[in-house]
């Protein structure tokens, strides 16, 4: 081996531990507190694990995990934002590419491009596991809010529209799942975990 | 799809959120908190794409990734236990095994099989996976030691020559890995960061 090399990598290794600093908007299902983004990562992965079964088409399952597990990898230095706040959404993009420079080139280059390239496939939203992955990442919120009685849906002011038109995207890779996050979204508005009315701290 | 086996999987899916709260004894390595079982399965996954290429044998990395992921779940009934600590360690093993019964069951009886048996072989550290993944699982600790200058080590009162007795498992999987941990190792002895003499809180 080089010793180059795998410096590089354990750099690598050292600097992602700070994504187990950065939180979400998502509560745990214990609503003890806000979820960070490296948990959030192995539990997305874990959706790909049991779920790719529902993807509409013939995926790599594997290719679907490696996108959960450094999907948000670029938060170390972007942060996170809410996705139901448009505008930070799109001042967002740059703030990503520039991230994703930083970090994974702190890898040997043959990874960084890897890695690069499988961020980038995941961001697109283009091929059979981007679409199925970023299913999943929609779907997980989805849950988190509805084991938590809408917690976070109802701190944002999020009314039942803005989840179905943010969430629809489901759909672009899992039918099934899509049904199934319908039929929880109105369950929850039923159960009054989320609104039918704008609410006054709405984004 | 029967809608009973995506309720499984979903059932699965809201239980092992609660590996978020189970706290090991390593510390983030910005020292500000312990690290959790869920954040350090992301860690461990991660450090399975990078450091692929340092197995000593050829293996299939995506089995090493999703041993990764799932070693840790039992610990949401089983808790967390100090492999420094021999006795709790043995008396761990069928706490483990009750843990896994339980868990794996939530989930429909093809992918509880699936998850059991690669749990199981994780556990047993006879294939080459298994060898490659129980080096990862060391290794992760021993940078988090070293970054955080030796402070879950000294907390507990480790001394080097249990360190290396512990450790010594990483070169069953990757004897360049080992190679490093020893280096690091004598570095952190070096550094002061871990002691040569048993300190008064030793296990």
């Amino acid at each position: 081996m080089s010793e180059e090399r795998l410096l590089r990598q354990i750099a690598f290794i050292a600097e992602i531990d700070r994504l187990k600093q950065v939180y979400r908007q998502t509560y745990l299902m214990d609503t003890s507190r806000k979820e960070n983004s490296a948990e959030h990562s192995w539990h997305f992965a874990l959706l790909a694990m049991v779920l790719a079964e529902y993807s509409d088409t013939q995926i790599d399952i594997f290719k679907v995990v490696r996108m959960a597990l450094i999907h948000d990898i670029v938060e170390i230095d972007a942060g996170d934002v809410l996705i139901y706040d448009r505008e930070s959404v799109d001042n967002h993009h740059e703030r990503e590419q520039l991230a994703a420079d930083r970090l994974f080139s702190i890898l040997p280059a043959d990874q960084e491009a890897e890695f690069r390239s499988l961020w980038e496939e995941f961001e697109a939203r283009e091929s059979a596991e981007a679409r199925f992955a970023a299913a999943l990442d929609r779907l997980q919120p989805i849950l988190h809010n509805y084991y938590t009685q809408g917690k976070s849906w109802q701190e944002h002011g999020v009314t039942v529209d803005k989840v179905i038109q943010i969430n629809s995207r489901i759909d672009e890779g899992s039918e099934t799942l899509w049904a199934f996050a319908r039929n929880l979204i109105e369950d929850a508005v039923s159960k009054g975990y989320l609104s039918k009315e704008a609410g006054k701290s709405e984004i």
